[in-house]
Formats: C-alpha cells, sequence, structure tokens
C-alpha cells in the first residue's frame, strides 16, 4: 500500500475527465490536481513555451509528497513529458503511451486515427509511439484548434451546426481513411464523444485518452487503501469559475475544496 | 517634438489593428510593441490575474524610455487601465474612451451596442463611460467568447457557415434593438468587421476600437519627426508564430525584428 497521493494536472479543466475515471476505479487514492487556468491552452504555443510551463507545474505538485504524477495533458504529454520525466525520480504517466495501447488493442483493421490541437499533432508523438510497437499500422492524424474553444463555450451538442461543422470539417479526411480507431488525444475530446460518434459512425471506436490513463495508472501504482481520500484541486487563475465550468467534466460533480497557485514563482 | 517611442500592447496579436493604423496616420512614430502570445488569451481570465499581466506588460514597456502606452487591448482597458494608469507617470491610452467618444460622434438615434470579451462585458466598462457623457443614451452589450479563437483560426470571411452562425446568434439581440452604431470592443474583431457589416446591415456604423485608440493618440501626443521610425515587436512566445500571423492583423505587412520577452519576470 502507498497511501500518498497521485499528482494530476493539465492547462485547465480537460484534466478533470481523466479525474472523473480514477474517482471511478481507485476512489481510495488521494488526488492533487492542478490546472493552469492563468495560462490555457497549451495547445497553441511553442514546445519551449510548453517546456516551461510544464516544469513549473510538476515543481508546484512536487511540493507536495506525491507518488506519482499523471500527465492529464495531450500537449503536455506530446510535447514535454520524455524531457520532464527524465529530471523526475516518480514515474510519470502521460496520456499518449496509455491511449495508443488501448488503441492497438481495439483495432482490427490496423488504421487509427488521431486527433488533438496542433502542438501534439506537430509532435508526431502518437506516430512515434505506435510505429515503435507495430509498424505495420496505418496512423491518420489532424489538428483541431477549435475544439477546445468550443468544448470551453459549451459548443458540445448534437444538432448544433457550430460543432457539427467543424466536427465535419476536421474529421471527414479521417473518415474517408476507413479508420475503426479514433484516439481522442486531448482531455477536452471526450465532451465531444457523442457528436464525433455519430460523424464517425458506429463502426468507429473512440478512445478516451485521460481515461487510459487513469486505467494505466491504476495497472502500474501501488495504490492507497485510504477510505477517506479525497481530491484538492488548485489552480492559476479564479477557483469560483473552475467550480463552475468542472461539473461539466467531472459528470456532475463539483469540484470544491479549490485553491489558488502563483504558478510563475515555482 | 517627443521623438521618443510609444510603447503597445496587447494580449497577443490583437493590437497590430492599432499598430496598422498608427503606422498610417503617424508614420515617424517609433513603436516598441509587446503581445503576450505566452498567455493570451486574457478575455477569459478573472480581474486579479489580467491587473497582475498587465502590471508585468507595463513593466516590460517601461523598461525602455517611452513616452506613452497604448493599451491596445479592449480586456485590458477596460478591466486593469484605471488602477495601473494611477500608477504610471506616463500618459496611458486605452480603447473604451476613443471609441465611446467614436461612437458618441456617430450615432444618431442614440442607441449604441458593445461587443467584447466576457471580462469586457462583465466589467461594464463602455457603459459607465457613455453614461457618464450622456446619461440619454442607450447601450446594449454582448459578451462574444468565440471570436477571438475563430479570428485566429482565419474563420474570418463571409460564406464560412461557422462564423456567419456564431456571429447572427451573438449579434441578433443587439439588432433588434435597432442600434445605429456598435463599438467593436475588442482589438481582434475588426478582422471581422465583413460579416459583421453584412450581418447588421448598412445603417450600423462600426467603431474599431483599435484605431479609434491610434486616432487619441495622434490627438493628444507631442508627435515625433523622426523619419526613420521603425517598429519593435516582442512576444512572450515563439517569435515565428507571431510573425506567420501578424500580416493578417497588419494588412498584409509582415512583422519584422521581433524579439522574445520572459514576461513573468517583470
Amino acid at each position: 500500500m502507498d497511501n500518498r497521493p497521485i499528482g494530476v494536472f493539465d492547462s485547465g479543466v480537460g484534466g478533470l475527465t481523466a479525474v472523473r475515471r480514477m474517482h471511478e476505479i481507485m476512489p481510495n487514492e488521494s488526488i492533487i490536481y492542478f490546472g493552469d487556468t492563468g495560462r490555457v491552452p497549451y495547445g497553441t504555443r511553442s514546445a519551449q513555451t510548453i517546456l516551461h510551463y510544464t516544469r513549473q507545474d510538476v515543481a508546484f505538485l512536487r511540493s507536495f509528497d506525491i507518488k506519482a504524477i499523471v500527465v492529464a495533458c495531450g500537449t503536455v504529454s506530446s510535447v514535454a513529458l520524455n524531457a520532464v520525466s527524465k529530471e523526475q525520480n516518480i514515474p510519470m504517466i502521460g496520456v499518449v503511451e496509455p491511449a495508443s495501447l488501448a488503441a492497438m488493442e481495439k483495432t482490427k483493421n490496423g488504421r487509427i486515427g488521431v486527433i488533438g490541437t496542433a502542438s501534439t499533432i506537430k509532435s508526431g508523438s502518437y506516430e512515434s509511439f505506435l510505429h515503435e510497437h507495430k509498424p505495420e499500422l496505418k496512423i491518420f492524424t489532424k489538428a483541431c484548434p477549435l475544439f477546445v474553444p468550443l468544448v470551453e463555450n459549451g459548443r458540445v451538442n448534437k444538432g448544433d451546426i457550430v460543432i457539427e461543422t467543424v466536427v465535419k470539417e476536421y474529421l471527414t479526411e479521417l473518415k474517408e481513411q476507413d479508420i475503426d480507431t479514433l484516439i481522442l488525444g486531448c482531455t477536452h475530446f471526450p465532451l465531444l464523444k457523442e457528436v464525433i460518434a455519430d460523424f464517425m459512425g458506429e463502426n468507429v471506436e473512440l478512445i478516451d485518452s485521460g481515461a487510459a490513463a487513469a486505467d494505466y495508472a491504476k495497472r502500474i501504482l501501488t495504490l492507497s487503501d485510504n477510505e477517506n481520500a479525497g481530491t484538492k484541486y488548485f489552480v492559476s487563475d479564479d477557483p469560483d469559475s473552475f467550480k463552475a465550468l468542472s461539473h461539466i467534466f467531472l459528470n456532475g460533480e463539483i469540484a470544491e475544496n479549490v485553491g489558488n497557485v502563483e504558478i510563475a514563482t515555482y
């Protein structure tokens, strides 16, 4: 048993899709969550800036006695995790490996699509991992830069012509490639599951990368038996806005116990 | 004559719509521009965070011997300018006053619309100024949170159902109020002028707040007679992405001479 908390971070609220899964499958784990809401989004920034911000996010989480870090952000996992995990002496679990492994298990025709932020897709992180493990896979990727702002503005429902038009525009070329598995490589994207599933059709399996990271963490970490485990949240902007948005990502649950952090000082 | 440069800043690239106007009407002015591309957008953040970022932006510009600051950002002008200008001993010109004065001149029926980011509209900055000067004006405001990401993704053209749908959604209630003047209270919004004008109809005058601030600066500042004046640009993220996006805002001109700043250290 290891009752130390698990640190989780994201550029903002998206990583709560991983926390939600952790609450479901590892209810005895204490969690320290950091959302960098004062500097969100990361997915449109340069690799150098993402690396700089990631080091600060990790330094903040390490100010607690945590046993591991779940990087619940597709962009950080793709752009900065390799470098930063080498600097740390606890496990750091990103979304790329777990989501890729899940996709490799699911695919039957070996044709996998990957969507993410501009930085994630530019990094080639998913292709690298997938091809290293199964060179014969065919990978098709597409940056979807408008998905994050659309999700954050609540444009997630079927019948909304704005999100439906953007989904169609971004995903048509993946659909035409006859993929049977689609990795949602950004932790905001599970909120678009219904619209995306509707467009891609029932034969395409969607992989929720935040949930995959949570499943992976459960498999590899020494778990806790703390029956009073809870989650503490920290953000770099106003805690109240974070609370107000959290229930969308936490399936109705509201993030209580939210503190503010001056992240640039870490 | 005062040949010292004018400092200009914005959360990102939007403020270039003011620079463009300054180049047109004050070609002898040297300009130091700062775009906080590492922390853009501001318009969705809390007042406290916007104030904190603004103080750093101003401190960076004050590291040069400048004669004035143009705050080419609707959000900063609305949320932080009053507090920060009191701390400075040079003029700070925001967009709210100039755009409001221009709207007061243009309106015939006394019904003025104002659109901006969520923070700008929440601040009530335009209503306060307009009502202080002309209490009989009827002001109608609307937050347009998706306009900034849509502009930054190039969704600015007529015939694009995404931008047309969002414009219609945000502006229908202003149109129904029979306004004859609409303040584009965010320096990104002039790029949507064509789509907005098309929806609002030819009887509604659009006020470009960045251009209004430039006009105002020309009126109140002691100008320069430097015939070799130029503009230096600084950003807090990758200079190359800024260069690549700049021509959209600078009417084809490309921002050369772009440096990087570690803004959190100011």
